[in-house]
């Protein structure tokens, strides 16, 4: 039995902090690094890099749009063309930091409006997989359960990588409650903690309806960017540990 | 005998366009690739490479100043560690654009106010030089002869290869002349292109006082911003293949 | 008779230009000046606020979403609030800049992707309406026929002003014909001339199937990024006014 | 006896927040704004404007060099038109976000490196005096003592009003202890109201080799980006208060 355990990192920039990545580092397996598109600069990117790199923790590509000023959380209607070559060159630039603190990108997860945008949108979606063939290395895709981007990857040849939320209710479905509805976010680290042990030794979650549904996922994502969630994220990590299940890279 | 002809490309931004690339690839062996913080966007970036490497055109990383609104060409008084981290990061991402289009980073040379600053800032130089070294493949730095940085590529195991400027007037001491005063800056192909042929050939340029002054170089650097800068390149080259002087790359 | 011509000016960049402003300054009564969220940076936006100024030309704000990669021609799903205030922010930058030329903003158009959107958006446009509510001074909007946002403004107190578009087809209800479809975009001069003529003189334009449509429109769009859309402009104008029509601001 | 007490808010950028603003609020009575350039985006200006306003503190524009990346804090050699004319933009856009939340900008005080390079740097002194002048109003400009910028505000017209900083210490001079140097940032919270207190009252502080040095200053400026620099703010407000002096803009 093993999972692997993801949080967004390297997202200060400039004189701007944004969460607490040593302390997450703590926990996590897998670090989706900022690019510097939705955040991340290059001084603080490379800081990160060597920190994952000092803690054996695998790194990502978080990519994003570009848009610092809405942290990659607006839809922007770029072209698929212009996605594509945005993705390609976040993961280059990341790369050659990575490299240069002796790790290297593992894995590719998009970030916030790119994230959730290619659940759903096709061109957005072939874009984000276009660019990660094009960057070479077939590298796997950290996607949410039901993503077309999902079915792309597969299509073009790359691993595409299903995962949970620690903090997130799930409807009977086997998707994320919305954040409009109750039961959307929990915050019990006890609650958070039992729930993914028995994601990552049964594949079920109960729903927010108290029925059991089946999630495939095989990292879980946790936050760091508040106490409360770095606390929760080694919660999770302590109660999936003592239950016998390895904290192990996906990638 | 051989020379390099270099020159700036991929400079245009979003819907702005700068320069005439595919008129400039007519005449240069060496392309100056804007890397996306003085100018180039990455589908724009993306393309140069493609053209590039379809004109058989050697591709160097332009890195500058994170600077689009000035164009890279003021100085900002960034840390060594920011510098050397912004130029990697834009090695890193050139480096993933030129890859997908068949080519590579042969070279690195700094933009602009970048450019003019390691030619005597100590600290400014070491940054670029580092970058280059962390980015690793030991890549040459296009350098102006004299600079400081050249002293430092070669200290850190890089070949440092100085160029002329191909319708700059040179003092006596080999320097150029400031743009402030007469004979900085000349207009006449036919003289252009001589000198150019006499610089290859004999490793000389006449100098604004009459005097001749030795110019060590192994590339040119042309404009091709304007269509008179490009009719100049083309005279160049023309001049060149006419004295039987070869057009290849340095790197 | 009269009728206002607009285009939109200051689109430069740092070291891009785009358009040339004067040349279409010597045509238009109203000029659309970009406030530098999708392009124009404070110089170049002064210093054409100066020339409208000594060309006695209405200064417009032409507002956009915050997208300089994609000359805010790509719909950004921004928040109301975040519109709203990134349009107050623009407004007053430009207002600014417009004083100390001599002048003062007199109407509003959102541009590109924004000029669009607000056509369908209702919290978009209601967001742009806030915005020009805020500024104060009641200023009018100029605006596509049928766009929502009219409605809104006039909800709000504002003038809806709307506007031809010289260079382009119109369907028989009155609307543009996609130009992704024949007869979209005009090149004759003369024809586009004559046509203007009949608009400013009837209120009437020929649609792609050869019958009468009515449009409203107390403005008329000029392009100024090619010599062929300068030429054009200046056709239309010399048209105009040889029919008698007054060119005249709206505002 | 009356003094005021000034303090950077504003400087948060879309996901990134910056200070305690609210908790500033409770003692300083002139808020520096920032106003987009090394910080602040306008919905995060705007209801910082709203709460300045609210708690009856007065609105200065804290304007900067076009600097995210580096907060400001970078000098950038751009050319005094280009200088002036960035300001002018900053000051506009932040008038019409004060305005919309029932303020008025009424003093300008240049940030980071701008504040420090004006000290010395004739051009881009004047420069912010020729921006300040342009935007109208004659708003006073808050500067370090010593600043050449004060010299050119007055020739210009302008009030110069020096500022004293509560946490720095001072040499006999006059000047601030450089931070490379022992001394050079006081944490003591007591210490540091008892100073400001003689530093109102008697214009006189305790310099770092004991003697007691003359110190004009119509403002103390306090920061606010941690809680100990907050507490720091209460106990100066209090310790001043204590002493009869009263808390009250200088514009």
């Amino acid at each position: 039995m093993h999972i692997d355990l993801n949080s967004d990192v390297g997202e200060s920039f400039g004189n701007w902090t944004m969460g607490d990545d040593a302390a997450i580092f703590q926990s996590v397996s897998s670090a989706n690094v900022a690019c510097g598109f939705h955040a991340g600069d290059p001084s603080g990117i490379a800081q990160t890099c060597r920190d994952a790199v000092a803690g054996g923790i695998t790194i990502g590509a978080h990519v994003g749009y570009r848009d610092l000023a809405g942290f990659g959380r607006r839809f922007l209607d770029c072209s698929p063309t212009e996605l594509a070559d945005d993705v390609l060159y976040q993961l280059g630039a990341l790369e050659a930091l990575a490299r240069s603190a002796g790790g290297t990108i593992r894995y590719v997860k998009p970030h916030g409006a790119l994230y959730n945008t290619i659940v759903h949108h096709q061109a957005h979606a072939q874009a984000v997989v276009d660019a990660v063939k094009a960057f070479g290395g077939d590298l796997p895709l950290l996607l949410l359960p039901g993503s077309t981007a999902l079915d792309k990857a597969e299509k073009a040849g790359l691993r595409g990588v299903a995962e949970a939320f620690a903090d997130r209710g799930y409807t009977p479905d086997g998707t994320l409650v919305s954040r409009r509805e109750p039961g959307a976010v929990l915050h019990d680290e006890a609650e958070v903690a039992e729930r993914m042990v028995r994601l990552a030794t049964d594949g079920v979650l109960r729903a927010v309806d108290g029925t059991d549904v089946r999630v495939e996922a095989e990292s879980i994502c946790l936050h760091g960017d508040t106490p409360g969630a770095v606390a929760m994220a080694a919660a999770v990590r302590a109660g999936l540990e003592s239950a016998g299940v390895e904290i192990r890279p996906f990638a």
